[in-house]
């Protein structure tokens, strides 16, 4: 596949410099295809043994997907609608209290920050935003103590792009590490099998629809099905006791419409296999175009597909500026920052197109 | 509407008689309509803030329709997507322990049970399932004590229909009530104002896409957020302590995609207004049928749109038999019972189909 058969999946591409997967990934033809055709059977008898046992089997089938995704077995993958879920079904298996300590850094999703903080454990912040990369596996380990029961945290920064050593946290601790992949996979190559959670976005690098998304539990025996659903249970007595179902499946909580199911695999079938290399690539032309124009760029060279630099004024005013000009990026509320996601599909025009809306806006500002 | 032009709007109804909306209802055409339509912005530029004004726009007019759908305010209106998501949000909120205890219903659904088990309380079941329906508000009166924190029951038993009257229930006790909606909502007319807690599946009555639903809180700041996602705070700390938003929009822990919103006010948009009366025929009518054939229904007349009878082998063989044939119902595992729902939809030709598909089945058996 060459690059602009790739780039030609995405129509939001032919008006847009569409630089938000870190929100929300472009959408692709086939993918707004698949979900319409297989939506359509839901005008057939959608309830029924038929049915049920079809959407049984997609579910199985879109766990080996995911499961691809970050080099892990489909036993050992739940599916999610958020990486909110995936952290709630993580924490209320924990069984966590106040005695307990919950170690996160300063740069995490509320996604997984409200889940952590509700757990009722104390949550020990590392400072890792304002200092360079290198130092932020220090700053973590600064805060795990005898009480730490879990570390909770992102594989990159959704603030900066930064890409935390995480093997090198796992050799260091012997705690549990949940892992939040929101924006790591579909951007940048995981393995998450060393990990004991990690958790799956389908929409934003992966482009698939909103919702979708998984959890990989290395050790699914050895966590509680804190908040069971339909989905958790073989059997169950009248009291709601139950048995679960094998490997991580117990943990399943929703229903992912079987049209969800055919669109984030479709979403997947249209990457290509330099989708990393690409990305990589465009993110530091991104970066330096950036620099070149003379902005504070708070991004470090060699990280992921994220990119931020500051601004110095109201930064929602200006993406929504930007915005109106077709040129889609995110501002980072409460930390004076704008933020590019580069994916394989960004080409240079893209960035020009911000470059030049941005340097049209500080000249108006 | 007449009653041919309300029948038509579903495709299933040209071939299948589709008796089972208690598990999902039947998706009108202009529901899928609304659904690809709307989806179709996905293809557009899907992340950034006009997007997610957009449906942050959606799910507050949302909160109305399905509000109007229990005679409640939009304001106290949660939107989930399953009644085991809305037990989920009640039992977090409400830190129970071993010494606390829920009382429940020996006719409930593991989206009820599930979580109601997993809370820690001891869990007190009353038997309804076999009592008389007159019986069944003081069979669970018989299970309050005074370590009851919660009593956790469905307004319509799904395994039999029986309707409970829960305004007797309601005035007998003074601990809270959680109302499992699933089977009534859309199906027989609610007020769901007097409780404290009831849950609406958008799916089966209301005909919506799959997943979606709403939770009523009567006092939303008197439950705590126990498992917050990002909907649910306004502004939030770095240790992940936050500010809710108002009202039960804190409860909120899912993203409902727009084009499903969409789907689930076009379905209740096609609803006539004579739905519940129309039912209530064909469902006597149903239930007349299956006793004129010889078969021991386990309904009492006078209830909502379910009628279940017992049936001597092999429940789930009988239902996928009956499938086969066009005649789509439900078993219920364990408990021998067959049923079927009966919508305003329904005609006296899907009846006589299934009496019929029975008859063939019995002379085999």
């Amino acid at each position: 596949m060459t690059f602009e058969e790739a780039r030609a999946a995405f129509p939001v591409l032919d008006r847009y410099a569409y630089l938000n997967a870190g929100s929300v990934g472009p959408m692709a033809r086939q993918t707004y295809d698949a979900i319409v055709e297989v939506e359509r059977d839901e005008l057939g008898p959608r309830g029924g043994h038929e049915a049920f046992d079809r959407i049984m089997d997609l579910r199985e089938r879109l766990r080996g997907v995911i499961g691809a995704q970050i080099g892990v077995a489909a036993d050992h993958v739940s599916l999610t609608t958020s990486t909110s879920e995936a952290c709630r079904v993580v924490v209320a298996g924990l069984d966590l209290g106040p005695d307990d300590e919950i170690v996160t850094t300063d740069a995490e999703h509320f996604g997984l920050l409200g889940p952590v903080h509700a757990s009722g454990a104390r949550v020990r912040v590392a400072g890792v935003r304002q200092r360079p990369a290198v130092e932020a596996v220090g700053a973590i380990l600064g805060e795990v103590g005898p009480r730490t029961r879990l570390i909770a945290l992102s594989h990159v920064l959704w603030i900066n792009g930064h890409v935390i050593p995480l093997e090198e946290l796992e050799e260091a601790v012997s705690v549990p590490l949940l892992v939040d992949g929101a924006q790591s996979v579909g951007a940048i190559s995981v393995d998450a099998g060393p990990f004991d959670f990690y958790t799956v976005s389908g929409q934003k690098w992966l482009c698939g629809p909103t919702p979708t998304g998984g959890l990989y539990v290395r050790n699914p025996e050895a966590l509680r099905v804190g908040s069971p659903s339909y989905f958790s249970q073989r059997t169950y007595e009248a009291d709601g006791s139950f048995e679960p179902r094998d490997g991580a499946r117990r943990f399943d909580r929703s229903w992912i419409p079987a049209a969800f199911i055919a669109g984030l695999e479709a979403a997947i079938g249209v990457a290509p296999d330099w989708r990393f290399e690409r990305s990589r690539e465009i993110t530091e032309h991104c970066r330096e175009r950036l620099l070149e124009a003379g902005h504070e760029v708070v991004t470090e060279p060699e990280h992921s597909n994220l990119v931020s630099w500051r601004w110095e004024s109201n930064t929602m005013e200006i993406a929504k500026k930007l915005g109106e000009e077709g040129v889609i990026i995110r501002d980072l509320p409460g930390t004076g920052l704008l933020r590019a996601s580069c994916g394989y599909w960004t080409n240079e025009d893209d960035i020009d197109r911000l470059v030049a809306g941005l340097a049209g806006l500080r000249r108006v500002s």
